[in-house]
């Protein structure tokens, strides 16, 4: 973690990080690697510390590009699912339980952002049910799927452009409703900022909202959620 | 209109500008008066004019101390709404059919907006409906209140906060949606600007859209939406 | 829609989405594609529903890119141009009157959008007529096209940078006028939030706006104001 | 709810809402009422309709200057509270279990949305424990109270400026972590938009984010984690 | 200009500034005192010590509360416009030649900064013909005015919202025009930005932009641009 | 110009436009081509009529590869700059009189701006100074050019970054200052808005200001400055 | 600092907070209060808490009504500058040494935060020289200054609008520059947004910046940086 | 540096710029080529020069493909970093003391910024320590570093996202704290925007900030800051 005196103008430092391979212990969730602005050679790296120390390990924001260039026996061992970037590194064991938590989207755009959350969910033992494309410009969709929503203690809805989808599902279901704006849109709601500000303005009591497609934090805002009917102390159990 | 050379510094400019009677002849809607940035004594001079030819005239924005500060005679012969701001001059002839054009309120506090809308659409001799407090987060109020404004051919939709209400209702009805944003909200809605993103990145197919808290201007849009059914060149007289 | 249990950790989700073949006959407006976040194997699949039904779409956002990589018998039957970025599958109709609607452009950069509102406007089988190149800095363009515009029951204007064409054309015609921003522009008028804003600000009154570069919205609400010239719950046939 | 037609220009309005006295049966959390953009007449007649059916009520953002215009019979009969600008109204029920959500401030300044959060939770059942000025600037403060804090199922931390807080707590509890960013700060930090987006852009996962000063929204979404642990359809008792 | 060592905590700091009172010499403009973050004691100072040197002075943005607390010798000597804000100290030469500097407002509105450019322009002992509300939605009236206009060797146009005036008439005339955008407004128009973005994004070549308000700036570049046909190095006369 | 009815859903439109030949004769500055949205078969037409008609002609922000795509025998006539990206096509005439017009660049990074500049006033017919890299960090570069500068009438100051340098110029010489501000800089400086902003709000009275990059719309201005000289009327020859 | 369960919803909180009576011997800096969102009875508290404990107090943001509204014992005690806002509890010793820190100002309206800077430094001991209207506009102003400047080991530079001292600035000294921007300007300079980014997009190396109006924070860092000086781990005592 | 009037049309220039050899004497910092925006042809001139006068250079944002372009005897002779994009020409001499300055990283993604920020310090002779990848999320590895980074005069730390390392190491530690926000995040804190406005609005007293990504910035700030230690006028020495 910490470098020596700066005395060598190398471009290599291959062991800049300590990877926090208690986290799940203290928290209940799971470390992820953020890979976006890692080279290939420090994901090998990680990746490889995780099979030698016999880890299960979860990449987010991993580009094709990077996939296709991690060493073989890396590669092979990883389940990556491309909509989403995320790559699985280890056996997932079964979920205990059926689904306490349901993913919602607007749009099929939105699933990028959705599989994210749906992957973070699985790595970290938690089943969840996924509803596609039942954005309000066609109410009747959301309302034929309103009872299998309603079923799930904690509900993600991704949803980008207006963000309607929000502030509509939290008016209709009792549950936590985490807003988990997406960066689909164009004009004003380039980058998904219309989208977010929709969530936290949202007149539905309640709405809480994560950073644009940042579909891993909702999942983990999920689960501390499903964890927060547990015994204080006693980190819950995945489901 | 305009001044001669500058050649003394003083301050009263009673001639500044010419009143557009002419305007409602040409395009239908009589030209109002935006009282915001005019000194009362300008009002006044504008207000004893249109007495003196004998035209209605409508005043937006209209301070209550605007209104409070202009002459006798004049003040006595408004009918002055503190609620939308708006003043009118003249005897409002009752429209001769009935409404269609309604405005629709998320909650009370768009009303400022919204009645500004309707007072515009009777000043011009247009019927309106008004419809309020059905904003999305209690979805039943604004089913109960459907079938009223599916009678509508224009509806004017006021909104502020997140402007979930402009997606949902644009999915539920026909209608020409005319989204007008308001100034309800605090934080990242402050001041309207997520209502009228919200609006302009609907996705709902064909929502239109006016600037925050222009509730003439969404009247204006409706009766040129109205007109636009009659023969072109043959400006439609109010319904 | 509704997906089942996240057991699988899958990329393949063919069945996500549901089209709405029945959007036309309830609001006069049949639904499009939105292409642009869709892979192309989603598009394909769409397509050849289409196909297999018989029913006609409008694709829009449809990249050269992604509209080569579709399958040869989906792309033969599309009518794809390359300016608007818009394929047509389907017979059109001739339209059974003249142009009720003009679309007009301040310059030709303002191409791309103004042929995704004609294209729109086409495929729902209504005529357009299309002026171009009517910018006001040579304000004697857009006054020799004045009559001709003046001929027609709605105008969408398309224009960036500035959108001083917005308030010009509004002031000259009596019809409604829908503007359309487009993203073209530099400095502060990049991304057409300029042109939006100006709109929005306009000081003609009764002037409504879309989404910058939203040609297909404009259309729609085109189609949805002469719409509501026609009797009420009765969807007005196309001109 | 719904008015009939605009023929009269009438300012009073005096049956414009239906208030919502059925949410808490639906949602576990009874309706308030935002009062900023009402009048004294209209938050009046809400009052006297509550203490006309015998129901609890709760106003948020309630200036002083609007509390003190209530009519003396209403007005005797709020708990008013200067600081976090609310009210209640009716006999408060003692919490039946001890707090199991937190509130935890930045500092004194914070107090305004922090009180509006335990004022919400107090009114609809729920216990809460209040710590005060444990910016990270002075991290003992924090460390001597995070004995205290992790007892609790859900942590409200309200912070403005530069909202470290969030980030810096969320790493240290196990605990849901409600970010509620306050309006306190100057130049870039003016309005708590920068706070926002540190907590939106927190390094620590799980962070979920309310609008800024929304500390009513903050406590609803409490409730609502804590109702997550109870089995689905069966809305939680407070605790 | 430079305190000594910051021994003492006074507030007072009577002789902070030094005056240019040979700007006009060097510049061709003499130097004006913004006064809206001085104290009237400062004020007072600056005014007398030109009274005592016999200089004449030019107050920018003086509040009338600002104006009315100044000394009565003083004041009664100024000549104060509160349209402007503007107050001017000094006999003022008539100005020797026609007016070269045409100022054309959009509205009544935006008279406040198209006087202080007036103002400042007889100040400087140039004179300035004044044309109002010329807008374009009634275009016909700009036409009207145009013969006018184009007899001026540069154009002033004073414009808010959607600022299309400065497109237009650059369009119109060959005179070099400064726009001089106007906090005239209201939603995404508030504060001049989009008028100032207009006025920037122009699409005639060659317009040029001053701050929001910056009436004496825009008078401040016409008088250089006059200045720039004199042979370089002899500072143009005033006209 | 004007399309017909939009029967046919071909993407070629081959006359779309009109050029405005007659531009330089009204307003003394010839019109330009903007390229960064044309098509090269769009250009190719536009520069085979200029040369059919016997025109010269200037292409603005042409990308290299726009111009390598070129017919040939076009090509090979312009005379093409890909600093600035710009083109002119035709013999150039030799200003008739020594430069009165200044261009002063912060940096070497603001050349492509400052050229586009000076190529425009050269395919115009004016002469221009060009004094490159004086930003203020190292005051002693610009103090060495400062004689030179002061020679001419107009200045454009070409910077990005912060932009200090059109404040201290505009401080330092009698001229009229346009500031130029360009795309150059990172972080809050992206895009030249910092610049920009640092140009309107100079405390040196008089500055000007044209959009980020907009080197040809400097040099326009500049030209209508030097014509302000000449008799009203009577277009100003090129010097 | 810990509140106990939240049972009573009573509205005073009288030992809210504790000051960090400590934070000088930790850091070399006395910890402030800032005094904007505090009550009256707040910073009584507060006050006499110093007294009572024998401390020196600097309070800042201190409005002209929060300090008349102070207990006259307290109040008599207070050394109060309205220009800065500001009031220093306790007997200040004279600087052991000459001024090391110079603070500089563009203009007299400056003065507000450049003197919340110097007085932080007499507060904690250290002393410094003032230098006021030297903004580059009138560059030799500045010049004629810059020997007393260079006499300094850091260097407070305080701007608003357009900030380009900071530039010329940090051209002309070898010292540390902190710039200051400061609130001063309207349009796009209104906040002092635009002086802020100058500051940190400055083309000379090495401005360190702080927030706007942020003139504690400026005397904070530059006593910092004169201790940077002493050996590390023993805290400079003042000079 | 002066270019003479500009009759010729050509597209090089190859002297357009002059360096400062001789920044390093005056300011104790070496003058760096900032490279992104310059062609591979003006960089082999500036590297070629200084070969040829025998001086040292550092280049940043030296993309990998320009200094592939280079010519062999350049590219050759250059110490290349491409994590920080860097490059130095010359012997680097040792640094003749521990090192005073820590750079601390809160994730290994901002190394590109703290490189910057060493390689600038290992430039110009004084020797730094590289703390990386202790972000608050995992508050216990910034506490297992503090005892390393306390011993060091000038912190600069280098953080992206919400940036909430900068105020809590700033509440740890006594030494001046240098924020280096850097571009890493996305959604709201996509370029690096969030980090900065942490950084400015930091709870803790005396945090100065540089631009985004800025780390060469940071670094010469740092060396001043050093150096204010020195005797003034006597330009520190390199520890």
């Amino acid at each position: 973690m910490i470098g020596s005196r700066h005395a060598r103008l190398d471009g290599a430092m291959s062991s800049d990080f300590e990877h926090d391979w208690d986290r799940r212990r203290r928290t209940g969730i799971a470390e992820a690697v953020m890979s976006d602005r890692k080279s290939v050679a420090q994901l090998d790296a990680i990746g490889r510390e995780a099979l030698g120390v016999g880890r299960n390990l979860l990449f987010t924001r991993l580009a094709g590009s990077q996939y296709g260039g991690l060493h073989d026996d890396l590669r092979r061992q990883l389940d990556y699912d491309p909509t989403s970037r995320t790559a699985i590194l280890g056996p997932i064991a079964e979920p205990a339980s059926p689904a306490q938590i349901c993913v919602v989207t607007a749009g099929t755009s939105d699933l990028p952002a959705a599989r994210e959350a749906t992957r973070t969910l699985t790595f970290n033992g938690f089943a969840a049910t996924l509803v596609v494309d039942v954005g309000v410009a066609g109410l009747w969709r959301l309302m034929k799927a309103l009872d299998t929503i309603r079923m799930h203690r904690v509900v993600i809805a991704a949803a980008g452009m207006e963000g309607a989808l929000f502030s509509v599902l939290a008016g209709l279901v009792d549950s936590l409703v985490i807003a988990l704006p997406t960066s689909v849109g164009y004009g004003v709601s380039a980058n998904g900022i219309t989208a977010l500000h929709s969530a936290l303005a949202s007149c539905a009591p309640g709405v809480v909202v994560v950073n644009v497609d940042n579909g891993f934090g909702a999942a983990c805002a999920a689960i501390k959620a499903i964890q927060a009917a547990a015994p204080v102390g006693d980190p819950a159990s995945p489901a």
